[in-house]
């Protein structure tokens, strides 16, 4: 999760760009006087009636028609899932729902959102619809969106370290012409730097892009296999083998390195709940959650893991299935920290830290016919909208790990999954 | 990964009551005489002729139809859902596709299987299904689903370490009033056994389940109140407070606690890929698919993570999408060691060990209407099914492994994305 | 640290047998009325007088010599080192210091210890010895031994899965066998048990066994190699290769399986710190020496380590280096949990919890001139001590982990570094 | 165990500097035509002559006295000790070997070294020993010293996000400040960098430096406190509380950020093993010894640790002993990676890599009298010889780590126990 001086000053650079910086400062701070007229309505009734009602009460709030969720439109043929998938055979079709509205004061992010989370879990949406309305009652999520990255890291075995020593010494002199290759054979990715990795005659290459929009796995192979191809061409000392990915980069895994630098993006959000709003809403004191939080944190440094979090993969799994993300990156994105802290006014402060959110607005699954619709429900569709939807897959998880705590902290965790994690009789 | 010898003859025994075990070991041996009129037709074609060609192929040959994968079915009405989503809006669609036949030589699966995905990233089926081919083609995937277990873990502050000593003393003396009620509150959970984490005044009880073909975390968090409100009740020593999840038992998050031990199923599988195979089906040497293997594996070291593998959550998480498992439990299952070695004939054996698949066969999203489509194709709805559905798990995360290793050892890692991971003209 | 409830009876039966739980319970509480007549003279003077004032007074509390210590004895003759040292050439002097008296509540260290410590790095002594005084004002630390075990995991690497289940069928009839020839071989070694960890073809057994005073890696090598030498020689099937450790037992290196089961001595720790000492000895408040605690725990999690505390290994090594244990396993003994709560009366709690102690005092450097004396100095030379030494090896990390946060959280670090670690003028 | 290009280029520069880079790179390369004539005489000998005769030839070849060692020398009075022992009572003593001569091919050591260890666990120098002997005949130990830096972690807690954000943009406007007061405060410490790592309300600035030829904790620390009393007091936001170290920097503990960064030195260090050298002195072929740390590799990571190793710690805990290290910091230093191949002609390449190796030359325990002695032995006292200390400990490392495992794959790893881990009858 660190940034050096040089990129931390870069990023600066780019929201002062945007406004004052002491204006987006203060637009962090909490709300007061939250309207109620956009509650959702009839949240947890199952009836077609109650369903219809809530679709047309978000499609009339957010503009946005729900018809594929509906199953009104005829979906397009198979043809056009081509790039998605192989071998097609039909539609999974996974249960959404909404929470919300999830009011976020972020950089992006700004305002009422209703999120799409898709899921076959009971209790899930209840939760975290229940973390949303304490939050927006005690004045909404506060959000940045840190940093970003994206990484492929190259493997190079040489034969000992005196041709690894040569080798670098000629990489070290091309970085410039890697980035022009890079920008030549990519409209979006961008080149920031190469850093150097040498165990024994084994060096890997740790190309770190930005990538737009796109979560960018693709893009960032595709460029390192050209700047690759050109090493091989021209390094005046040939390694034995090399690889286009050495396992480094943390496709598809949590790994330290990923959760110490940024991988995707690095958000933090953070709330102040009232303490009336924590007794009345999640039925606990503030001192009762925070404790739960110091306990549980202890416990889970005791269970040896990356980070300490309560149950980020569910909101994140959730919402990245409705919104047409790489799923498979819950593996490396469920990875973060939750803290809390009572204030003087006994009000209860909760933040969340989500160091390496793969996820994009363009390419992969985001052009799917329901998968768009969702991310257009919070107006994530496209160009644009990358940051903007990584300050919303915070927030909604920040929900979510205050409502589970109050939740466990007050008694009420197997209450809840009894009467929501249970099919009618 | 690890088993007390009193567990593993436990096992053993399970095993070897259901066929002398020496019978068991040699049906995990590699088939000769695979037939091949069982191969998907026209598995990368997406014209609407194609796709329903594969469909008529696969329920005619699993028996089973495709009716809401079709969208042919109507759905039923949004209260089915009542246990699985609040909130609802409608239905998210993931493009599905199938691979295989995988030729399992499992304890429970056995034979050929098509294996549904539900996947929006290109390339993914078509990575996965060339390593079902090579698998089969070199007699079949071996596979034991080796060990299993779900914990919950309550916790209980005291003010000092002498109360922890005197609470624990009458905890030991009543283990087993703890099963009985275990045994009263469910049909399906058995508690077998507490074990006991002590760190200052503050006591972890492991409270360790299996939970028949349900995953089972409600079931156990259900048991496990029932077990502690009784603790709470009679024991003669009060904690200060007590949670009943300490953070410590890995839902939804990779622990060490779970790798080293277990959560869920434990599965492990292989496979000696022929060289002739891996020469024409996955365009390289076997030794330079180990070559790959060994490198990245110290890669993965330098990167610090759980385990060492290249890319388990891809296969893993379209396999639970379809399936109606609950995807993010992605982020414990993903975790699990990949290994390979060229054997004395130059062909490559390759293993995978899962040790946390958090999966079921009943419960949860598993009636749901694609998804119990997608579980019957495989043999998997219903009970006494969720073991073999583990071993198919296991089998596809191996050719996974197998393809996306010889993909990069032989270069084709970057042209496998062009074609497949990009939208038609 | 989890132990399962069989071996945490066992335990609990081993403690009952020296007498009744209540009793030892009891006795883990804070003592009232500490005398002041026991304090070190002149602690922190460096001339030769003071110096040999502070000898004799030791010498005179604890009815021991320190003539080694003071180099008046002269050394035996190399051929004495046989066991300890190859290729001799003379001894490393490594200044040694005293703390305390440290006060001990636990179930084998009782009442009042001035512990030896060797380390070159100024201001790590007056540190702990301020922690020793700290606790001690409040009543002592109390003390438990939890659990203990060694490892040894010989692994078999066998042609295929269908191998290894034949293999181990056979282990594990074979396991009481395995126990005997233990049994023969060693006069203190008990083999506890043999776990199992399979990965395909691979198979690891995890020999857990308890060696009586002594760390015990030579004992379990020996016997382990003797059962290993019967397991080849009559194993219906014989595996490809074998080594007998695997690398996977811990052995010189921290380890999540080490810290979430045990590997030598298991303890736990605790105090009460009562708030006027912590103002007058620490100079800051419980809320703030808790402030540091906690928010240093979130800063630990973000570094990526297993456990969470401060520098356990400046104390650990101190002692190991002065008490003639192997100072190497530092590697593994540093780990552990550090944890602290302010309680009600604003009074400050501090546990500390060390999974992995490797320690023994009989066998290694325990018998070596200086180091003999410093084990006779706190009573733990010689059989039937090695728990009363890890009980104060805990005692004295405790001490110096208050006085490291207090120092910091008090803004006091930099200047104790100042005054103590510098060479004077 | 990375490194930004920026930095890797000013390294670069600062080899070149030394001279032309292709020479250095031509240095590393294995030395043919090795003279027997600095063989060790009588080295598992342990008579008084024995010994006596060694320690002449050591001062006879490296133009060293051993007179403390011999304990010849009246030690100086304990105010000498002052800076590095508080309460002091005496001398530990820890017998001292030697093994060698350790061939070594570095960028700043050179040459043949006797290498001292202290150690009291019988069979670690005859195995070091042994190693060395191996890689000598082999041609030698080829070194490098990669990169360096010392980190401190101030922490500083606001109450919100929009107060982090303004801090931040004041502390990037002012590093080139802090470099100047770090420049005031000291004559070795450089401070290259401010890293930042934002969690909600609470951020780390990761002050990285470089220091000279100390390991510099202190320095550090003093300097980082001199440029937080300058924030604190310029800052215009004031946090609510901060602390000097956040313990995230890795003091005394082995973390991921240590490891994939540096902390102290990065050193890599490798060797061709020479198949008839393996089979003449180590006792078993190339393939055997590689089979071992393969299968060893695996279950380390089954294990679940930081880095793939056998046993560093037993070498750099010896060494550091001796030539008056922070002992302590072995909980740090002994991390790191070791990897074996078996070359085209059968050879066995070993190298290994420590990427925090806590070392230093001048200050700490450096300049007691035994730790000067045996500094001076290997020609490692005082200023510009750090980078060369930390080459020779790497080297060291190998030796052992290339010895364990040929032990162990050859069944001699409890034989060499039973030989030299006993007293004599």
């Amino acid at each position: 999760m660190t940034t050096t001086s040089k990129k931390a000053k870069k990023l600066l650079n780019f929201y002062s760009g945007l406004k004052p910086l002491n204006e987006i400062m203060e637009e962090l701070k909490p709300e007061t006087g939250i309207l109620d007229d956009v509650l959702l309505p009839k949240p947890t009734s199952w009836d077609a009636q109650s369903v219809e009602k809530r679709r047309s009460f978000i499609e009339e709030r957010t503009g946005n028609k729900l018809n594929y969720l509906r199953k009104d439109n005829e979906f397009p043929s198979p043809d056009n899932y081509r790039g998605n998938i192989e071998n097609y055979i039909g539609m999974t079709c996974v249960p959404t729902g909404i929470i919300g509205p999830l009011h976020i004061k972020g950089t992006e992010a700004k305002g009422d959102f209703y999120v799409p989370l898709a899921t076959s879990e009971g209790a899930l949406i209840a939760s975290y619809h229940r973390g949303a309305k304490a939050t927006r009652l005690s004045g909404g999520i506060s959000c940045v969106c840190l940093t970003e990255g994206v990484q492929r890291t190259p493997l190079f075995r040489f034969n000992n370290l005196s041709e690894v020593g040569s080798f670098l010494r000629w990489i070290l002199d091309n970085i410039d012409i890697f980035k022009k290759i890079v920008h030549e054979n990519s409209k979006h990715a961008i080149l920031e730097d190469v850093r150097i990795n040498i165990e024994g005659n084994q060096v890997l290459l740790i190309f770190e892009y930005t990538t737009g929009d796109a979560s960018g796995q693709n893009m960032v192979t595709f460029c390192t296999e050209a700047v690759c191809k050109f090493i091989i061409h021209h390094t005046p000392i040939k390694p034995k083998y090399w690889f286009i990915e050495s396992n480094y980069s943390g496709d598809k895994k949590a790994t330290a390195v990923s959760f110490t630098n940024v991988r995707g993006k690095k958000v933090t959000a953070e709330v102040v709940v009232k303490r009336d709003v924590a007794k009345k809403i999640l039925f606990a004191e503030p001192q009762e959650i925070w404790q739960y939080w110091e306990s549980s944190s202890v416990a889970a440094v005791q269970s040896v893991s990356i980070g300490m979090q309560g149950h980020f993969a569910n909101g994140l799994t959730a919402i990245f299935m409705a919104c047409g993300q790489d799923v498979a990156c819950i593996s490396e994105a469920y990875v973060g920290i939750t803290r809390m802290e009572v204030t003087e006014n006994n009000d209860l402060y909760v933040t969340v830290t989500l160091p390496s959110l793969m996820v994009g607005t363009v390419g992969g699954g985001t052009e799917l016919p329901t998968q768009k619709e969702c991310l257009q429900l919070i107006g994530c569709s496209g160009k644009g909208k990358a940051r903007k939807f990584a300050e919303i897959c915070a927030a909604t998880v920040l929900a979510g790990e205050l409502s589970i705590a109050a939740a466990i902290a007050s008694g009420n965790f197997s209450k809840a999954h009894k009467i929501f994690g249970r099919k009618k009789k």
